[in-house]
């Protein structure tokens, strides 16, 4: 099931950005519009878009009415890193094993692709979203989409990451600061992820708020398994490169709680998400598959 | 009327971003969120805004509805100005006669207020319209937003104009060319304002068609008065670097037909914008001040 949905994300937005290529009226954009495809079909395991597609069918059987919200979201993931990797950010060359988007385009243009991507995926859940779903549902979901795309989501966690990093305050004996950073710059969309999937796929607002609370506890889950990788794993693993936090001053969980410590703190995390399914009677093979591979990840 | 438009615009972005400031939650993020509000209230015309409401009181005569709206078009506005003034865009120290946003507050968070600003303007048309506008307009609001937001609207425009800096092929004698970069770059965001407030006011197709047709117009104009006005005005009278666009090897009107023929092709634009409201029987006192104000800056 993982693998179908991971199928139809990555055919789909080739899809689209191919539409957009074709159209002739908009040849002097050209480049622009190969920077945002370059990174948002640079494979990935798609684990946003699997979640919308996931929440839908929990909701409707019918997980095809968010495949377009699904690609919405893993573009806005894609603009997340290609701004994050920028020279005047995190500085990084590399990106899923490849040059990252302004080694390839350069700066202005990484910066402009990412800039079209927030609004270009706003922009399909309203265009592509089948007319059978009511507006209010679609609003909803694009709603969903604009906060884990600025100040209240990945936007928000990146100023902090980054004022954690430059601070000379002693930000790193601050849980709470940690958390807030995680909570943002990873769990935010992930919370959109599920539901806008949800509202496309007909949920009330009590399984909604369920489900995000379930997002949440998997994205910290998520994130303490990639602080602890980036200790453990080569960059050829991670198609990334690793190793960055510490020579970089970043707040991450290994360096609030140790390695050893940080493990322990996942294997709880990794409970409380099968906790919240379980309890509210949400359990499917694909949201258990997923929390399985990042215990595995690390494991 | 502009002036009190104008009044209410300002006045409504400086109390939306303090009721963000004063959130505690958001608190770690507060850099990026300063950055945004700095450009955002910096002062201007408020042209995007003002086009908005009025637009909205053509069919409602009531232009309150159009607050949030107004004021989200002049955030994308901000957002545009931000990524422009970048060191890796247009190098710009001087904005509104005030440093430009990555020189106050950094590469990074002016990158970041930028990102943000997209999301927020589009989640405060959605948040803060009135309950009572349907849906579906709301939404067709928001589109026309998004779509002035990106590869089809100020991204677009923004990589053409590069792309024609940075080309070894001859484009400034492509006609076509220039147009792209101008109808994209500035004409856009003039065609999404007056769509986005006629769509709240509740106009049908056929009227923001004619709206957009006029503000293309108005938009070729504007973009033709400050090529001119980079020639022939000092960066104090501006407020922002003039000269530029010849040492940058920009391709403008005035590069394109000399600056006597820019002139001419000027009034033929301002005469065009005021025959498409008067054929229409859609004048109205502040869209006819706002040509006399693009004619009155150059003659």
């Amino acid at each position: 099931m993982i693998k179908g949905y991971k199928k139809i994300i990555d055919e789909t937005l080739v899809s689209y950005f191919d539409e957009i290529l074709e159209n002739k009226t908009h040849l002097y954009a050209k480049k622009t519009i190969e920077a945002m495809k370059y990174t948002t079909c640079l494979g990935g395991k798609r684990l946003r878009g699997i979640l919308c597609l996931e929440a839908c069918r929990l909701f409707s059987n019918d997980y095809f009415l968010a495949i377009p919200a699904s690609c919405a979201l893993e573009m806005l993931h894609a603009q997340s890193l290609i701004h994050d990797d920028l020279p005047s950010m995190d500085n990084d060359d590399l990106r899923r094993g490849k040059p990252s988007n302004h080694k390839v385009f350069g700066e202005a243009f990484a910066i402009l692709a990412g800039d079209a991507l927030i609004s270009l995926g706003a922009q399909i859940i309203a265009d592509k979203t089948s007319k059978t779903i009511p507006n209010e549902r679609i609003l909803k979901a694009i709603r969903e989409y604009l906060i884990a795309a600025g100040i209240y989501g990945i936007v928000g966690g990146q100023t902090a990451d980054l004022e954690a990093e430059k601070s000379t305050l002693n930000l790193r004996d601050n849980e709470d600061y940690l958390n807030y950073i995680q909570t943002y710059k990873t769990g935010a969309l992930f919370e959109a992820s599920v539901a806008a999937g949800a509202y496309i796929g007909g949920a009330d607002n009590e399984k909604i708020r369920i489900l995000k609370e379930f997002a949440k506890s998997f994205g910290i889950a998520f994130q303490m398994a990639d602080d602890i990788l980036d200790v453990i794993s080569t960059s050829k693993e991670m198609g990334k490169t690793t190793g960055k936090d510490e020579y970089e001053n970043k707040l991450t969980y290994v360096r609030k709680y140790g390695l050893e410590g940080a493990k322990q703190k996942l294997i709880l995390q990794i409970q409380s998400a099968y906790d919240i399914l379980k309890r509210e009677n949400l359990e499917s093979s694909v949201l258990n598959e997923l929390i399985e591979q990042i215990k595995k990840s690390v494991f």
